[in-house]
């Protein structure tokens, strides 16, 4: 089992919206998550906009790549997009870097 | 159930001491730790030192209070302090701060 862990950036003047959409986060895009193997996924968020994104997964390469292939993903990370910060202006999916593990007590 | 999330600065010069600390851990300090109720506590460094911990735990004011007055919190945070970038100077367990969950998927 793999614990990843990334953090992105939320225009810091979108903080409200954003929280209100996870609030309501589509049912079919949650189950979507289900079945692509994210488990015990949260989302973080600082008040200057840094959000950090926490799961569980038996392998975040092929998590990623089903949940890519999901149609109802390319929807919902179309309508989000305009929230993110990226000079590359890729979409959140796109953008997730897992960090490195440095210590883990069960 | 909570899920604890926070954010703490290391130095990017001591990345590898830190890491190498983190994979030694004394055995009495992770004892402590699941005394005090800290469970499936990871921690994660980018490589520019930024540090996100997540843990879970019944209630995070009280296992933070707990590992306060465990003795081998006190040696271990007074060896770990010279590592983090903090204007007050305080130690890596007087920064942490929550951030607000804004969405989870079990």
């Amino acid at each position: 089992m793999q614990r990843v862990c990334f953090v992105l950036q939320v225009k810091p003047e979108r903080l409200e919206e954003y929280k209100e959409r996870h609030r309501t986060v589509w049912p079919e895009m949650r189950e979507a998550l289900s079945r692509a193997g994210w488990r015990n996924y949260s989302l973080f968020l600082r008040d200057d906009g840094m959000l950090v994104g926490y799961l569980e997964t038996d392998d975040f390469a092929g998590a990623r790549g089903r949940m890519s292939r999901e149609p109802i993903n390319a929807v919902w990370q179309e309508s989000m997009k305009g929230f993110f910060v990226d000079a590359e202006g890729r979409r959140a999916d796109e953008q997730m870097r897992p960090l490195e593990e440095v210590f883990h007590l069960a």
